[in-house]
């Protein structure tokens, strides 16, 4: 982003004053400055429209990733079993919907408190943000009412950064479907939106101490959004265990197919449409020549890295089980997605495509590996946020110099340690309390039944 | 919207010039004034700039608006039988085309006569518009061609406003599913498209008399479409009688359960979506700050008021039924959504948060109503769109000061009663000639074997 | 798409210097001369702001685009039969992925030489441009360093672009779905978006021979991407042969209804909305009031196409069939989309409807005359893209007097030929070296099983 320079409009205003008003005064005018003068006025951004078109690609931004979250929905809704589809709906628009309250309620004063910290401070790093809820500026702002006329509105900012919020939430869903009850889910989901999310963004995207003592740089979320979601999901299975009859006793592994292949590429595709906005407006302007441009590479690099991991998993399971496997494909596009998130911005667009398939690759590898380790993760969510997006916090050092493969790593350690550890003791607290899982029947019988009284597809 | 403000860039060009011309000759020129000159002129929107970026977000909100007409056909789809889905979507894909073209034959003029009022007068309050043809600007205009140089393109306005009266046709769809002939469906949304939704749309959106009159207040349209909708789906199922089997004589009633579940949460994230043009692009200008800040306001509210009526549902059914029921908190986002529509900008983001939980709540306890009425609602479109909309019509009172009640409750009676009674009046005069329902074998077999010859889901 | 005009701008401020420095001096000013300059000054886009609305519609227009490709999607995977569906998602990302490496590594530098042509010049006319890989401008350049700063950047021109390639692509999937292997399937996609795709755009839209010496006047491609993909699924359709089992001995013809048509109209709801983008972007423009406004026409008229095309559809199927078919008027829909994709600008709205409706009327005579040819088309595409292509191709001729019917005709001949014969090479090097169709066994298991290996429904 960059502020306006208006020193080159007033320069050109002043030498069209002279050229026009000194021979009307019987003065002569160079001919080539006045010449100059005519190409140079009509250049330049005004501030109100500077603010306009930032706002204005926020607004966008919020609109393509709150989308995000009918990907998810389809996603997993086609990744489970049917007794089990009703519930993952539920899940997946009530999460949604709580995210976006309890965002206002405490979690955007907490990842952004401008100057504001409870613990530490701007310049020495801070910790702990502020708390209290979300104020936007007040109806038909001047540019005198903005609070920061600069940048661009509260409100578009506010938009777009909730719907982070929730899509942190949506990557848990997945990984712990099938056999958590809905409300130990939604009180893990309000803590990981209000409290867990917010607090960590704060270290880097609102200026905390990952980013002035670390320099650490994720341009849209590899570790802040993606992996995030990917520890609280990792935590969540690990104290849930898995479904029941997933792994056997002799260490072998029940396939239990998804019910809906259409509806998990729907999902897919509707994720890597809304990836634009996460990723192209994270350039959070778009009011100058240097930031459209960006935004416009931001978009190809993105299509670029997803592109690349789907047909790295396509190549890959081709080679190793002779079959392609859709869910791989489908999984290799989104860790090809996370994996440019960290930084869509330098790459140009072979390595943006590279970038994205080795993220595809390690979906490919890190499935089984998951299963070896008996952690269930019923979509895949955690290869593909968790491990890609490690991938592509690290990858950033290849292509942006700002970046130091010290900041990265140390940062992908310290936001894991915080998150995971913060998650397992909220799961925790919420399996000695009320209790996480289902009864067996229950389970059995498919939580549609049990839990929600509809089931997704009652004539079939 | 605000016109532009010419002045500020033309004193600040005429300080420049002194600042400039005035030294040239010797004089002094104040340097603090020259600061500030510097500061001014890199502000402010060109006229043109400005119609460029009005016409801009209505053509973008026409987009997020026929995309609804997606999510009402996937969301009916999903709440009807097997055997009617292929119908369901053969309704709404031809209601909407049908009301592109209706809306373009009759009901744009009608709706903007633009003083042009065959009964009523722009003054004393119009009453009945003009009648004609919609007619776009030539290709390639300048600003002088322009037929509103201080607001948009015709062009991007018709696009956005086409998009409203199809709206309102998909809401009757849903209500009178599953028993309702298409032909005689049809010819209703011809007649609502063209007539009686732009008719009333002129007494307020169009200056006529419930503007001048009463001050009515409905900024995106909780009375003017979905209220509209609600009345005319209500007229309809009155008239065309329940389903076969739903009410039983001892006043029981069958559930009927829709036969995809993922396919309504899915229409009801696209309705979501989408509603994002219909209430931020109704502000219908985004060339200055105040109004972009404005639109970014109302996404963040529109946001938070259907988050609001989802969690509201969701609670208030968990505690009546013992059971989360997915059918309600679809219906419980959509309300909400409903609710803050009349007024997404004047309230803070908690305001529009219980404006949408009271959505939500309205929605859970006035099903069972319906059904005490015997009135059989498909998909549950009159709760959501009519008393919702009634709701959030009165709840602007709260937040605007320039609305009355009295304004608001004489608009929405005003508009009910011209609604139901044309409505109804249609709907009777096609029930006694062409006939409303197929006959009792057809609807026993489903109208997808009957009507469509085409099943939905023919392996299953 | 017009170049800023400065020399308004420039008088203005002029006059506004005179006015203001001449007073200052003692010398008189007319005052009807001030007002006029007050007038002016607050009109005229910057060159930057220029640079930035270009560019941004494009992106807008790519993420759009983008779309379609779930679009398509899901239109297949609904108009194939179960057994096929999950093969059918698989090609379809698959596509889109693969599309989006083949037009970087060499399609873009094909399709827009500039200049630097490999067999011919601008002057004479282009036949073959360069090869070599897409190269994006740099992060955050400035007016210098963009490549074309009077049009747009260069990133959000390839993003663009990118899309439209791949939509040639996924019309072939669907013409020869259920019996071709994948791997041949996405070696000819390959081909067709890095070859030969770009080479026929080169001859227009790279300002070619085809625009040079003929005026081909084709806006976004009703031939140039909806005929291309036509042809090529044509020639492959012929050299793959039907579905075993779809023509009779006797001549008749077993229908093969799709498995799920809500998802199949989602489909066409999804090409219907990224329409927008593919019409309504491809002004290439949005920085002038006569650009934004001719790009609010394309959208309307877009819309109205559409509409057209489905009525016309839904009536003419009526009449003929005593039924309503959906896949007909889905179809009669994008039938309509490609018939104003030629010209979307120049025609008024009801012209539009008009020649959309013809498109309708076309898809539903000729899909029974492909049959009769014993080609099997299983989703229609060739009716669709080819034959309504061609419709809207000539009917240019109609609304837009700067296109020849003889430019058109010869056109529409030139691209036939070159495409058919191209593909039908590659199809049949692909038949006589890996083949292109599965085991007979293979085939009535259904591609799912034989070579996905995951069942799209597994539990039905």
């Amino acid at each position: 982003m960059t502020a306006f320079k208006s020193t080159k409009l007033l320069g050109t205003a002043a030498l069209v004053a002279l050229a026009v008003a000194l021979p009307a005064f019987g003065q002569e005018v160079d001919p080539e400055a006045a010449e100059e003068v005519v190409e140079t006025l009509s250049e330049g951004v005004s501030a109100d429209v500077v603010f306009i078109l930032n706002s204005f690609i926020m607004i966008l931004g919020g609109i393509l990733v709150m989308w995000m979250a009918a990907g998810f929905a389809m996603l997993e809704a086609g990744f489970v079993r049917t007794k089990n589809v009703s519930m993952q709906l539920v899940k997946n628009i009530s999460l949604f919907s709580l995210a976006a309250i309890a965002y206002y309620l405490v979690g955007y004063n907490l990842m952004y408190p401008l100057g504001n910290w409870a613990i530490g401070a701007d310049e020495t790093g801070g910790y702990l943000g502020a708390f209290g809820v979300a104020v936007l500026e007040a109806v038909g702002i001047t540019a005198d009412g903005a609070d920061d006329f600069e940048y661009a509105s509260t409100s578009s900012d506010f938009f777009f950064q909730v719907m982070f919020a929730a899509t942190t939430a949506s990557i848990v869903s997945g990984t712990v479907a099938e056999r958590i009850k809905l409300l130990p889910f939604l009180i893990f989901v309000f803590f990981l939106t209000a409290i867990i999310y917010p607090i960590q963004a704060s270290w880097s995207w609102g200026e905390g101490f990952l980013d002035s003592q670390f320099g650490f740089s994720d341009f849209a979320g590899s570790t802040i959004v993606h992996s995030v979601g990917g520890w609280a999901a990792l935590a969540g299975a690990i104290l849930i265990g898995a479904r029941a009859g997933k792994f056997n006793p002799d260490g072998s592994v029940n396939a239990m197919p998804g019910s809906n292949m259409a509806l998990a590429t729907l999902g897919t595709f509707i994720l890597w449409m809304g990836w634009f906005g996460f990723n192209g407006a994270s350039q959070l302007a778009m009011g100058s020549v240097g930031d459209v441009a960006d935004v416009g590479r931001i978009m190809a690099n993105t299509n670029a890295g997803a592109a690349g991991g789907a047909i790295a998993a396509l190549i890959l399971t081709s080679i190793i089980y002779k079959k392609v496997d859709i869910t791989f494909i489908l999984n290799g596009a989104l860790a090809g997605l996370v994996s440019v998130t960290a930084e869509p911005l330098t790459p140009g667009l072979g390595t943006a495509s590279l970038i994205g398939a080795v993220g595809g690759v390690i979906v490919v590898l890190t499935v089984p590996l998951l299963d070896k380790l008996k952690i269930d993760d019923v979509v895949g969510a955690i290869p593909v946020h968790l491990f890609a997006g490690i991938w592509g916090t690290i990858a950033v050092v290849f292509t942006n110099s700002d970046a130091t493969l010290f900041g990265q790593l140390a940062s992908i350690v310290i936001v894991g340690i915080f998150v995971f550890v913060a998650s397992f003791v909220i799961w925790l607290i919420l399996k000695t309390t009320i209790g996480l899982r289902p009864s067996e029947d229950d389970e059995a019988l498919g939580l549609d039944k049990a839990e929600v009284g509809v089931e997704a597809y009652p004539e079939f």
